[in-house]
């Protein structure tokens, strides 16, 4: 069932084409931010602590981003978080890690609930982030780019004092290029690897991955993060794939020419993030496994979790302070 | 109808049991040798320069401790060389790299016309090594640890003036033992954690794998070879392995506490051997990954082939002269 999920973001080339994010709602901070989607008489989420939910999968990278941008700006307190569970049955993700089975606030056993509470015909693959209003039990977006943007900049009014500024408008253009070019061939080049169905889409990937680690580790030479001295959204973008790399996507998606661990710059780098707080306390490399070699049957049909990779290098020291 | 041949190996417990080999004849070089279950009056198979033909697939780790030991030995002009196509169809091992698709010595098409001209009612699975007799067109044995013991000594009439003694009598209790405790944990352990179609199989064969490596990587950190100075039958053995490891093993049989490569010792211990005559050149990463990849449906259906590992490293120094 899982198979027939993927089957259908694959293209007649072999190649996976990621379905578009279905809600793009925004929680907006003033009348100057466009309309966001919601209910209000502007058409829009209004900013409230307390009101929305994240609702993330340990597992899932895209969730996993939101879970870290949350931390850093100090909003733990702001947005609730909700947690699924990394196995998902043919309905899609579950709250089977909650008593009963039900996430305690939104009260619903399956993420699908609050997708088709907001669109009753609803049909594609049901994903994680989730930003749920626990007012309605819609959901105002899933649309993991923009979300995470707009905690950095709608949401400043409730960041905790001295949060970083993980979007600085004056790095933007140079920063969301960057970003860009990390989604086509690192984030979603993983995937595009791992879903290949034809050699030729899988080794086109597989070339863009690796030029594109390439040039990551030369501009990382040099600079301690990606924009600088300073950690921004392109670097938990990149940390998130990087912290999957070895468990799951080198063996399970056949992305190795080399493990994380065999490409210094980038080995160093990721690990000296993994030691910033609100990174590595963040990974869970069990759900990160169990989902990815657990799910997706159609390359790993024995559904078998490999023991290895031996993660102990995570915490050692870095050298990049 | 791969997937349906090994399944005939898989125990009720999920646990990977290699069929015995079918075929066990000897050429057995004196009236003092066993008999060989051949065709002569005492039953044996006569040791003839010339007369009996090797058939290997370079993808096989198996076969390739023969194609080694044959070279070692300097019998490279006594037994000639058979080579099957890395990928099988569902009748088996096929003489698709020859013209025509036929072994221009043995004239047949697929290597089961052999093992039928032996056994007319043979329907075990097809296997490579096979010494195969061209007077008779019978399989002599497909037992391959028998194979390369006999190739050093039933054999040592026809050996190369100074070749090595891989199996040296003085050390035969010893290496006997060594060899059995690779084959159980080692040669045969990757497959038990492949082929594993349980994940307390899994489990239990990378933790003896992982155990056996480590406590290898202890005998070879103040030697250079398993038994001392000089090259055996058990570093043979070892070699065809730890060759497959990161380009097969790794990642398609999952054993993945480390690649060979973040195992110090055995990393240098494999290249040392690699760059020793007989041995590197005798290794095809094409053949070995498009073998494993592209024939096992049930662990991997794609049949997309990994372009990792990178390889370079196998010709790098080893400082273990």
């Amino acid at each position: 069932m899982v198979r027939a999920q993927f089957s259908a973001e694959t293209a007649g080339s072999g190649e996976f084409v990621r379905q578009p994010n279905r809600f793009t709602g925004r929680v907006t901070a003033d009348s100057d931010s466009p309309p966001g989607g919601g209910p209000d008489a502007q058409g829009r989420w209004p900013l409230e602590a307390g009101r929305y939910r994240l609702i993330w999968c340990r597992a899932c990278p895209w969730a996993h981003r939101a879970r870290i941008v949350r931390g850093l700006l100090g909003l733990d307190d702001v947005i609730s978080l909700g947690t699924v569970d990394p196995i998902r049955d043919e309905r899609g993700w579950r709250f089977t890690l909650d008593r009963d089975g039900r996430d305690p606030v939104l009260g619903i056993r399956y993420l699908a609930e609050a997708y088709h509470t907001t669109d009753p015909g609803y049909t594609g693959r049901v994903t994680v982030p989730a930003l749920v209003d626990t007012v309605t039990g819609q959901v105002v977006t899933n649309d993991y780019p923009q979300l995470t943007l707009d905690l950095s900049t709608e949401w400043r009014r409730l960041h905790a004092p001295g949060a970083p500024d993980l979007y600085p408008a004056a790095l933007r253009p140079e920063l969301d290029a960057l970003m860009a070019e990390i989604h086509r061939d690192v984030n979603n080049g993983v995937y595009r690897c791992g879903f290949a169905t034809s050699q030729a889409a899988y080794d086109a990937a597989f070339r863009a991955l690796f030029a594109r680690l390439d040039a990551l580790s030369d501009r990382l030479a040099d600079r301690r993060y990606l924009m600088g001295d300073a950690i921004t959204e392109a670097d938990v973008r990149l940390f998130t794939t990087l912290v999957r790399f070895d468990a799951a996507y080198h063996g399970h998606f056949k992305c190795n020419r080399q493990k994380l661990t065999e490409l210094p710059v980038l080995w160093a780098y990721a690990r000296d993030l993994y030691q910033t707080p609100g990174f590595g306390d963040t990974v869970d490399f069990d759900h990160i496994k169990r989902h990815y070699y657990g799910t997706h049957h159609a390359i790993n049909p024995t559904q078998i979790v490999p023991l290895g990779p031996d993660e102990s290098g995570w915490t050692t020291p870095h050298g990049r302070g």
